[in-house]
C-alpha cells in the first residue's frame, strides 16, 4: 500500500486522526524533501496480556504504515520488569516481550497492513548503554523535581507519595526518541507534557526535536457496568473464544442514547471503522443487522451516533453489530495463535495459569507465598483458571472471615 | 606499621577519634574473626583542587591505612563531571582525577602512613556498567521521592528546586559500597542520613549492610575573617608557598578565647596533633614558640585549648606556630610537586590558568565566549593568575561600568 500513495496522501494519513500533531512540518520534511520513510516511535511496557484496548494505538499505527512509515515499536521491558522484580522477573518480561511482539503483529495482520516497515526494539538492548546511561546522568543533572513531576503528572501513577523512577521515565521517553533514531514519537494525547519535556531538553543535549503525534483518549470498551476495573472479565482478550466476547460485549457499559463517554460507540468508531477503512478485501461499511427490519450500514461515525442519540440503533443493536465484527477481526489473530506452537508456548510461560478452587478456609493465610504454594498444589483439582498474581490475590480475598 | 599493630589496636584505631559508628560488629567480625583488613570506601568528587581542608578526612584515612585497613579511595568523576558538563568537562575530569590521586597521594605520604593497602576507583570505572544501571533502576523505583530527599537533605544542595540527580545521588552512594566491595564506608557525620538509607536498601537489593565510620565536623581552617568563602585567598592549597601560608593563616578568623567553632583550633586537634602521633620519625608534640618565654608544648587537645581559653596561648601565638607545623607537613608535598614533570603536566591541564591584567573596559561584554577569548589574547601581557572559570567571572566584574 505505501508505494501506491503519493506522498501528499500518505502526510494526510499520518496526519489522520490524531487529537493533536506537534511540529508537523518536521513531517512535511521528511517525506516531501528528504523523500524517505517517516520513522516513527512508540511504546508499550511489557506487563499484562494486551487486550482489545491495545486496537486503539495499533490502529493508528496501522494508519502510519498504510502511509508508509517505518515503525519502531519500543517493547519496555525494563519498564515492565520494574513492575515485576521477582526473581524470574526479568526472564518473565523477556518472555512477555515475546509475547507482545506476536500479540502487536497479530493485531497489525487482522487489519491487513503491510508489515515490512515494522520493527521491534527492547528497552533493555540500549538502554543499560553506557552512551544512554551518560545521557540519563546529565539529563537528571539538569532537570528539577518538580519539572519532571509535572512531565508525567497524567501519565505516571502518584499515590501521593510517589518514587524516583516516575520522574526518570518523561526522561527516559526523550531519550528513547533519540537512540530510536526516529523522526516523531506517537502517544495519546495523556503523553502531551511528556512529549513538550523531550521538545524542551533533546535540544540542551545537542539532539533535535522530534514531531508528536497524539491520539484522542478513547473511554474504555472493557468499563463493565458494574464490574471492577481489576476484574479480569473486564478487558476482552485478543485471544478470547467468540462467545466470550459476546458475554462481555453484553455486561460492557452502554447507556441508550449516551454518545458521550461511551466505550462501545468509541471503539467502534476508533477501531472497527477505521479498521475497516484500511482493509482492501472489504467495503468499509459497518452493518448492523436487525430482526425484522433492514440492517443499518454506517460508513462514518457521525450517522452512526446520530442513529444511536435517537435511539435508532439501541445498545442492544449495536453490541450484537460489534461482537460479530470484533470476532471477525480476531478470528486471525486466533487462528495465528492455534497455528503457533511457539506463540502458545511463549504464551504459557509468560503468563502461567494456575488453577484454583474456590476454597472455605486457608489456615496460613497470613503469609503469600504460603498461600501461592498451597494455589500450586491445588491445580490439579482445582477449577478456575486465574493468572498466578491474581491467584494470589484471589485466594487472600477468599481467605477473609 | 600494619603488621606492628594487634588486632584489638587495630580495631581500636579505626574506630578512634569519630563521631560515630554504625554496626561496629562488622569491624570486629572482620578482624577478629575473618582475620582479613577491613575494606573501606571514602568517595570525593573530582571538581576543585584539593586544599588543605582535605587534611581532615584525610588524616582519619591515615589512621586506617596504619590500622592496616585496605582503603579504597572513589574518584566521583562522573559526578565531578555533572559539576561541570561543558565539551572539554570529560577530559578535563579525568585529569582533575589524576590530580586528585597525586594529592591525597601527597597529603597521605606527607603523614608517613604506608600505602600498599591505598587504591584508587574511578566512579566511571563501574558506574555505567549494566549491572549498576540495573540496580540503580531497582533502587529508584523503590524509592520514595521523600525518603532520598531526606537522605540527602544535610549534603545535597538545595536551592528550593532541586534537581532528579540530588535524589539519585543517595542512591549511588550505596550501590557503591555493594560495587567498591568493601566492609564499612567512611565520611563526614553529615552523611548520617545516606548512611542510613544504604543500611535500609542494599538488604532489600539482597546486599550487605555495611559499617559506617563518620568523623566530625571541623569548622573550615579557611574561614578568613572578613573574606566571602568563595575568595580563592581563604583556601590554602597544599602546593602554597610557606610565605603564603603564613600570609593565609594571619588572615584566618581566630577569635581569643573562644575555642567552640575556631577554625584554627580545629585543625590544630583534629590534624596537626593526630599527623604528629601518627609520625614515626617526631616525638608528637606540638610546639609553639615564644619570644621571652620558654615555648609551650602540648601533646593533647584539651590542655592547648584551655590555654587558648584562659589567653595563654594566643591566636598570634597559635597561628604563628600552626604555620610552622603545616609547612612542615606541606614540605614534601610541594616537594614531590616540584620533582615530578607529571604531576605538573596534570596539573596545568586540569586546573588551566589565564593571566589577565586588570582591564578598563571590554566591549564585548554581552558575550562570555568572547570575553574568555579576550582573556586568552591578554594572557602574554598580563599579571594576575586566575583560574580559567573564575578568570571569566572576574573580566565580568571588571566589565561593569
Amino acid at each position: 500500500m505505501a508505494s501506491e500513495i503519493s506522498p501528499q496522501e500518505s502526510i494526510t494519513l499520518i496526519k489522520a486522526n490524531l487529537a493533536e500533531v506537534l511540529n508537523p512540518e518536521i513531517i512535511d520534511d521528511v517525506i516531501l524533501t528528504q523523500k524517505r520513510p517517516l520513522k516513527v516511535y512508540w511504546g508499550t511496557a511489557t506487563t499484562g496480556k494486551p487486550h482489545c484496548g491495545y486496537f486503539v494505538p495499533i490502529i493508528k499505527i496501522a494508519e502510519l504504515l498504510a502511509a508508509g512509515c517505518h515503525i519502531k515499536i519500543l517493547l519496555a521491558d525494563v519498564h515492565g520488569f520494574l513492575d515485576d522484580t521477582s526473581k524470574a522477573g526479568w526472564e518473565r518480561v523477556q518472555l512477555r516481550a515475546k509475547y507482545y511482539e506476536y500479540a502487536i503483529k497479530g493485531l497489525l495482520k487482522s487489519v491487513g497492513v503491510d508489515l515490512s516497515r515494522l520493527e521491534f526494539v527492547t528497552g533493555s538492548s540500549y538502554q543499560y548503554s553506557k552512551e544512554y546511561t551518560h545521557d540519563r546522568f546529565l539529563l537528571e543533572h539538569q532537570t528539577r523535581i518538580a519539572t519532571a513531576q509535572k512531565a508525567g503528572a497524567e501519565v505516571v501513577k502518584n499515590d501521593g507519595n510517589p518514587t524516583i523512577s516516575g520522574l526518570v521515565y518523561p526522561l527516559m521517553q526523550a531519550l528513547d526518541e533519540q537512540y530510536l533514531d526516529v523522526d516523531a514519537q506517537f502517544g495519546g494525547v495523556d503523553q502531551r507534557k511528556i512529549f513538550t519535556f523531550a521538545l524542551e531538553n533533546l535540544p540542551k543535549l545537542g539532539y533535535k526535536v522530534r514531531a508528536h503525534l497524539m491520539n484522542t483518549m478513547v473511554p474504555g470498551l472493557g468499563e463493565a457496568a458494574k464490574m471492577s476495573a481489576s476484574d479480569p472479565d473486564s478487558k476482552i482478550d485478543l485471544l478470547e473464544a467468540p462467545d466470550k466476547v459476546k458475554t462481555k460485549l453484553k455486561k460492557a457499559k452502554c447507556v441508550p442514547k449516551e454518545v458521550e463517554g461511551n466505550g462501545v460507540i468509541a471503539f467502534v468508531e476508533h477501531v472497527i471503522l477505521r479498521a475497516l477503512a484500511l482493509k482492501k478485501d472489504h467495503d468499509g461499511k459497518f452493518t448492523v443487522e436487525r430482526n425484522d427490519q433492514e440492517p443499518l450500514i454506517y460508513e462514518s461515525a457521525e450517522k452512526l451516533k446520530g442513529d444511536y442519540a435517537a435511539d435508532i440503533l439501541t445498545p442492544q443493536l449495536l453490541k450484537a453489530a460489534l461482537t460479530t465484527h470484533l470476532n471477525a477481526i480476531l478470528a486471525p489473530i486466533r487462528a495465528e495463535y492455534d497455528a503457533s506452537p511457539e506463540w502458545q508456548s511463549v504464551c504459557e510461560s509468560a503468563y502461567p495459569t494456575v488453577v484454583v478452587e474456590k476454597v472455605k478456609k486457608v489456615k496460613d493465610k497470613g503469609d503469600p507465598a504460603k498461600r501461592a504454594a498451597a494455589a500450586l498444589a491445588r491445580q490439579a483439582q482445582g477449577k478456575t483458571a486465574v493468572p498466578v498474581e491474581e491467584g494470589v490475590e484471589k485466594l487472600a480475598i477468599n481467605d477473609a472471615p
